[in-house]
């Protein structure tokens, strides 16, 4: 068992197999994949499509001076076990352990810190450039998925590519699924390029034909024939890629090493940038994969007998399972509700929305700014759409948030998923950042609901308030308490609820903190200091009856789930200097506690917060070295 | 003269003039164009080359009930003029005038506020579903330029109109002309378009013929039979667009109303996404606009006999032109620096780098997403990368320079023209947000030069520090002290200057509010108020030990171009709240001045600057009252 990937100590060893080897390998490496997944959790349906890819690649380049650039990163698993990682590859996404992605602090043949979708192309031109303009001659690769391309900056790239014409070999790994089901006009040109005659297969013998036939090449001359007859059945097959200047090669059967080695020599003496067209299938080899690669994008573990997850239950939905019925729930009563979700249907819960109100929701896939600005665009008709996007990606819609809904006054509802630390995936994917960029927005308003009834009453009252934009923003994870069987009630514009009473120092919490601020003043209380605790929930507008009550305290803690800088507590800082100048309050010491301004590692959440100084005993024990300081300080 | 014109009082009037009428408005309006623009300035090029397109689309729609979309809305002056918007169309751009964009609120004729590239299309398919959804049947237009159809966002949402197959013209104004010269593969492709046998022309009769040919359509036959030939010689016109699902009609004379008229017609009975290619000149009909259209794109005061600017020369050059000139040297001295922008090479200033460097020079077209990965790309290959954009659309980029730049700790220098109030092009241009954004980036340093001389030293020390991305910022407008000759200093990292002593207040300022801080202090002085003035030049990291040393004053002022909402003076808020608790200093008083918490309208810079009470009288008097105040409250 094994007995090829236990030999493999890196990427040169690949290169001397032979095609017979290189197949056992791949199937070696799958069974690795899901035995450590089923432990780990990961991305296990796309690493198990990109086996083969990943094995020819590394049989004809040499990525010790050539480059590979993943994007996302997350199929790169094969690759992470065949460049000296695979003793550390029980460690996948655990706390100090290998992180999900291409991490070039991990190994010299990770190219760039890959984790958010269609960046590669940009990347991959970048070094292509910079090898030009030195006078060098390796190669740059890359491999990107049929979702990805359809980003816009992945078009961006492809348009400047073509327009430099430089040496660049594209792989598109095309499985016909981005998360969930592939969305897109240019998804369904590829599915309409995959049913037709493969120019390249292993038999062709490509090499000598490519060069025989050079630019114009044999499937264009066929493709002239059959062009006479209806468009609807016509597909030249990568006409659109040749559109715009880069040579197309496919399709080709993403699983068969022999036909890929081919196209990839045949890619290598072609002049300017080529595009290899692969087909593969999502989760191949791994039958529960295959049949539910949606479920298997990202699992935590699972049974690899069954495919079943198991779980530790905490007798808790998720926040995002009790969104989902929420906007179900919200749907049923106005009509004119529509949502929106970027390649994210089942991560953010809106399938269940897709379920009920087909006609109502829109996955445009891996496209975040469209998904803002057509969210725009809905509300200028009349109607009332709630935009679900997971923190770190809606930094994509940064603009079109303030252009496109904030200054025009829109009504849009934003639904962030992800907000805070969300653990295993790292530092691409922490949702750290939203406070500040949504803070700085003209007109938004934001809601940081602190457990699962709370989010319902949010999503309820944003829905309500039509006066512009309004975002409200959660964590990845389990809500805290049960939910109470009751209808949504209305919450009141930026007003926060005093949720403990104290006298000695006052926590200002938000989200997942309100919790936090409690065992806080538990243990506080323990040792005769009292604290107040405020579930402040709105972050804009703030309650600044709430921070004037809480300055009459000698210390005011603010506790966020979010980046200090520019975040939840300097708005209460903000207010507090303000208030101070008018003489509403006296002077008054805060301590603003958060995330740092720093990238964050991945791991399980509870050992990033303790890594933090966040843990309950931690901010008690910060609490009370501030207090014991300023009586020292007196 | 004007006979025409002066008898549109709206749309209707223009639907019933004849076709010869019809062209004699178009000479009127370019007259009346040509004439304001020389006076108020503005984006004359692309809306001369607009004309014949407006009137054809009012022609034929009635956007009282249909939509027209406009992209930019630059283009859009000669819909302004028929719109009801005549008589005050001489106070285009002025404070209190008419905006330099489509704007809801001035006419219900403008669909939304316009102003980034690039969001036409998803705004139109918004309100055609929002449409679709409610069983309506209005027609949705869009106007898009060939540069703005580049962007990735136009893209996303083209590929998603494919996808959905609704109801929706796309008129394509191709003028082959972005800002500066067009650039990407599309654009080559649209120019070989452009070239191919047009498909429809007014002799032509479209109308019938569209509807017996179908989807298939007659090009495709032609083109077909061409097909057998050199892929090189051959171009389908359309086949880009065809194969996304959208339906191409072109390529047409775009100042051709007749033919214009008729290809709209054709796409009103046609059912599904349309996109109408319609060639244009931009600058049309005005020799000098015709000959320079990089010149008129945006244009100051002129005179329309010489197409000479009128200028009240100031003595003083740009910041543009001063970081123009920085850039060539900092190029002749270091052979690894590449300058990028994102089709705003004049106007950033560097096409003085194109000129002597030009395999250094990357313009990416409107794609900053692209710009900036494409920038991480070339640091990860050794090279040193300046991306040049204005501060307003580097919002588009925000998430790249998190996950691609500042993750990866590259050396990656950003230079933000336009950063502030940028005037006359109002709200959607304003560079109001960077302090904010750039400041919750981990890893990024952050520059804001006071000057012309301090500029060109920032730009030196940036390109020195090469341990992570760093960003300068600075206003549109001239610099406002002489420029010293003489070499190009390094700036300390962190380190603010004082430039004046004072014991009773402290001005902590960056950027152009240096100057303003300086002129505070002299009326304060006046009145016996001693104020120390710092300039901070660093927002981040912040000058900590300046911060403490103005803490000992009666009040701590903060002064930033930029929303009050995290930026500059909550970074100051910050070190104070910390040093405070750490009992580093004693409680301070800080007023926070900078921009509000709302969109700024547009207007020359002196007028905005005294509505939100920033002028230096305004400042000094609100100093005195919260001294007073302080008095006061004891």
């Amino acid at each position: 068992m094994n007995s090829i990937l236990s030999g493999i100590n890196g990427p040169e060893d690949v290169r001397s197999l032979s095609k017979e080897q290189l197949d056992i390998l791949a199937q070696e490496i799958r069974e690795e994949l899901v035995n450590t997944t089923a432990k780990t959790g990961g991305h296990l349906a796309s690493s198990l499509g990109a086996v083969e890819l990943i094995l020819a690649l590394h049989s004809i380049y040499d990525f010790s001076h050539d480059h590979l650039v993943f994007d996302v990163g997350h199929q790169a698993y094969a690759h992470k076990l065949i460049t000296g990682r695979r003793s550390d590859f029980d460690t996948l996404r655990c706390y100090g352990g290998i992180c999900g992605f291409t991490k070039r602090a991990e190994s010299p043949y990770d190219s760039h810190d890959a984790g958010h979708a269609s960046d590669s192309l940009s990347i991959a031109l970048g070094l292509a450039m910079a090898r030009d303009l030195d006078g060098r001659t390796e190669n740059v690769v890359t491999l990107i998925g049929d979702a990805s391309i359809s980003g816009g900056m992945a078009f961006e790239a492809l348009n400047h590519i073509g327009h430099l014409n430089t040496n660049l070999t594209i792989i598109l790994n095309d499985n016909e699924m981005s998360i969930s089901r592939n969305v897109g006009a240019l998804s369904l040109y590829l599915a309409k390029a995959r049913l037709s005659k493969p120019y390249i297969s292993a038999r062709d013998g490509v090499e000598g034909k490519l060069g025989e036939l050079g630019r114009v090449g044999r499937f264009l001359v066929d493709a002239g024939e059959a062009f006479k007859g209806s468009f609807k059945k016509l597909v030249v097959p990568g006409m659109f890629f040749e559109d715009m200047g880069i040579k197309y090669i496919g399709p080709i059967d993403g699983h068969n090493i022999t036909a890929l080695q081919e196209a990839l020599i045949a890619a290598k003496k072609t002049r300017g940038p080529v595009l290899i067209h692969a087909v593969t299938t999502k989760g191949r080899g791994f039958s529960y994969a295959e049949e539910r690669p949606d479920i298997f994008h990202g699992v935590g573990a699972y049974d690899p007998e069954t495919g079943e997850p198991v779980s530790a239950a905490t007798g808790q939905p998720k926040y995002t399972e009790v969104f989902s019925q929420a906007m179900v729930t919200e749907g049923g009563n106005n009509p004119d509700i529509i949502a929106i979700t970027a390649a994210m249907q089942d991560g953010t819960g809106l399938s269940a929305f897709k379920k009920h109100y087909p006609n109502r929701f829109f996955d445009v896939g891996i496209a975040e700014e469209h998904a803002v600005t057509f969210a725009a665009g809905l509300a200028l008709g009349g109607k009332l759409p709630v935009v679900a996007i997971y923190s770190t990606f809606l930094q994509r819609a940064y603009d079109q948030m303030i252009v496109n809904v904030a200054l025009q006054k829109q009504h849009v509802v934003f639904c962030i998923d992800r907000a805070g630390l969300v653990g295993e995936d790292g530092p691409t994917h922490h949702g750290v950042f939203d406070l500040v960029y949504l803070r700085s927005i003209p007109q938004m308003r934001i809601l940081a609901p602190a457990d699962g009834n709370q989010l319902i009453d949010a999503l309820h009252t944003a829905l309500a308030l039509d006066n512009g934009p309004i975002a409200l923003r959660y964590p990845r994870g389990s809500i805290v308490r049960e939910l109470e069987q009751r209808p949504p009630r209305l919450l009141q514009e930026g007003k926060a609820a005093k949720i403990r009473e104290g006298k000695d120092v006052a926590l200002l919490a938000v989200g997942r903190m309100v919790r936090i601020a409690n065992e806080v003043a538990n243990i506080l209380a323990e040792e005769g200091i009292e604290a107040a605790v405020y579930n402040m929930l709105w972050v804009k507008p703030l309650d600044e009856d709430a921070i004037l009550e809480a300055s009459t305290t000698k210390l005011v803690i603010t506790l966020e789930e979010g980046t200090v800088n520019g975040g939840f507590g300097s708005g209460v800082l903000e207010v507090l200097a303000k208030r101070l100048l008018d003489g509403q309050c006296h002077a008054t010491r805060t301590l603003v506690l958060g995330l740092p301004d720093e990238f964050i590692t991945h791991g399980d959440v509870a050992h990033l917060v303790k890594d933090l100084g966040l843990s309950a005993p931690q901010v008690a024990q910060t609490i009370k070295n501030k207090l014991y300081g300023q009586d020292a300080a007196r």
